[in-house]
């Protein structure tokens, strides 16, 4: 029996706004990066749930880069989509704008690569639904979630390889 | 001189989406009228600063309308819009729904209206564009703010009427 | 059978202080409008819970006003009573003052007026006590709160025939 | 010259109430005590800032009992007053009540007594108002606030000579 | 049959770090004493489920002092132990100290002595295992928290006595 | 010039608890990622401004790893270290197990890899201490880092390479 699909538009958010707020203000003036961390979740976990259809959990948040801080004032501006979706697990691209509400001027500050997991009600993974990438810049960002997934696994056994010939238990 | 023009378009948000929390909820299970309430306060003054330009404070909040109370699990969907401007006031419109991320079915569950001030450095009122309807829809929503506000104007002298009636104090 | 009579004073709340905190405080530094809301929101729930002896939920809110911005250092002064109630709703009116607590000087900042409606296991609206207005000024309010019905029911209705008469689907 | 002279009611709160949220409720559903302290401690500051007419900062918590425990869907009952002042410092009472807002019923959850020190802008202490106790229940409130303060003074000094008798370090 | 033994080491926390944030701040720029006490409670209760293997809950705070301000870009470091632990209740020390990260530079800030006591599930006192305190410092402690005990017992006599000889209802 | 030198135990953290409390959880009941994954950088941040000496600034996250899911009556202990610095940034490993403070039972649930910057007044970068290993674990964690570093560069460079092969603009 073949897999249901769904496209990528049926489940990604965009220009999700954010007033900055003092509480995600930090010492030095600019916003907390957690307080950007816990936003990007929380959103990308609404966008793995519509895809999916059922419950999900993060498992893993593999290149969260702050590219340049947002200012008290500003406005952040979230977007999110699933890049590609495997067997129960799924890709999300994540991608935060500060945004002067005033003048309409954004700038990029930070991209993030999350990873889902379908788990039914007792914890266990469940699949989920094929994404049929569309436009061309899902079918990019298609084929680089499948380059980033093969990357994590060599980078996984390079380290398992280097520990083992530094320590000696393998 | 003429004053500058702007689309509903430049300044509205949508599908804005808040997974409930359980600080959301109240002791009955439902989500708690004044968490929605400040949400929408939050949003609506991000569309009132896009729309002005200028820093924004909310002036009042007229008709806001709780349809059906959102549970644990829902995702919370807002959007809001400028749906008309005059000198320095601004109404936006804002509803919210109550989402099912796994099934994808919708509530409308909250309807607002409120109106924002665009002030200055020491807090006087200040110009905002005016806005220009382009679709039938903004067009509706166009002359209905303007209907509030007539009604609005009309409800307060009524009641310094009744309360002159029946205290004598005029 | 006649139904249970209460009388303003035991439900309503006074004097409620709240010091203002970093994070009540837009960019701008002032009191940030959805945090009064959500507090006047907590405030007149337990006003209405007293009253109906029963579980409440917010109906609506209609038209809470802005008078002037409250400020870091002040104290928000809060209070709030049953104005009238129907057959399973009630109208609350609240009140804000912000208190310079050195100086003893309050301003009135914001009012507002909020209907809930008592409810069951099931949330099925049930009734409430009828409120027996005591004092003049519990009395004015108790007749402002009738006119205010009206003016809702009216101003609806009107809005529905500028839709109707507008769009032409009525 | 002469120090002012306050009355206990000057500066004094009651009845101030705090419907319990999810987030103050632990995990065997009772509310957390460390929320309730906080609250506490935050009205007690402005029952302070009343009476001295100054900026307060706690001094010290001396003696906050939990004699029941408060549960979800009851509202926290507060109420704080001056129970004496002595040269820039005051003793405030505060005690919390949990109410069952459907029916009434209250319980008496917890007392506590709090130092407060007025300040000025280099954070020097400065003198306060005389409290002058007008009630028979204030002026017992005053008197036992001088024995506690002089049971503070001796505890310390016990402690000192048991710490040195053990240690032999003096 | 003998009571089960433990050490302080094996429930206390040291070194528990937490930077200042800006809610944490009062409207004269330290850190609120609130904040303060809740992390303190947060933290206490950890320890005390530790010592007793069983859910706990806060009895009584005893002697929480602010001996200097914490301030914007502090990190607050807290410690807690058990002192000692009779039947079913366990006195718990607690130690902040605010540190400037930076220099590595340290204040003590706060100490406070919390009791709490060891519930079954309907929320009846169970017995703890016995603390034997091992270092020198230790057992001037478990020493010290005896003292307390019989102080507060004292003090409670001698006020209990005042209200009788005042009021002439014993 | 030498550069200063440090251990990595001068900025470490280790055995930080955090009572999961409700709003924590999500709404099937396990801690929620993103509430983590803020406390993880907020407290790594401790770590590299302790070994900066320096304001520092949240680069990158690079390898979350979620394992386990916490639940509700869970103590979440953290500990935190550098494993490497470079010129002006630091590589903090961080650690998350799940404790069950009654019977002392642990569980690993979350590693993660951050980067941090350290900065000057205006945002710049600037150098931070080198950091010197001692034990073998501490010497494989900072070879390991460099490894994973180099990961990162090559990862970088494929996905360019990748981009400019499928899109033809390079």
């Amino acid at each position: 029996m073949s897999r249901p699909q769904k496209s990528v538009a049926a489940s990604s958010v965009a220009d999700q706004v954010h007033k900055v707020f003092p509480n995600d203000i930090n010492s030095h003036q600019t916003v907390f990066g957690g307080a950007i961390m816990a936003h990007i979740d929380r959103m990308a976990l609404v966008v793995a749930e519509r895809h999916a259809g059922q419950t999900c959990v993060t498992a893993s948040v593999d290149a969260l880069h702050f590219l340049a801080p947002a200012k008290q004032g500003h406005t952040l501006v979230f977007s999110a989509a699933v890049n590609r979706s495997w067997n129960s697990s799924m890709e999300i691209g994540a991608r935060v704008e500060a945004e002067d509400s005033h003048t309409g001027e954004r700038q990029h500050i930070v991209s993030a690569y999350l990873t889902f997991i379908a788990v039914d009600e007792n914890g266990k993974a469940v699949a989920v639904p094929e994404l049929i990438p569309e436009t061309d810049s899902e079918k990019l960002r298609w084929g680089e979630a499948q380059l980033r997934r093969e990357q994590r696994l060599r980078q996984a056994e390079e380290l398992k390889r280097y520990r083992c010939e530094t320590t000696g238990s393998c």
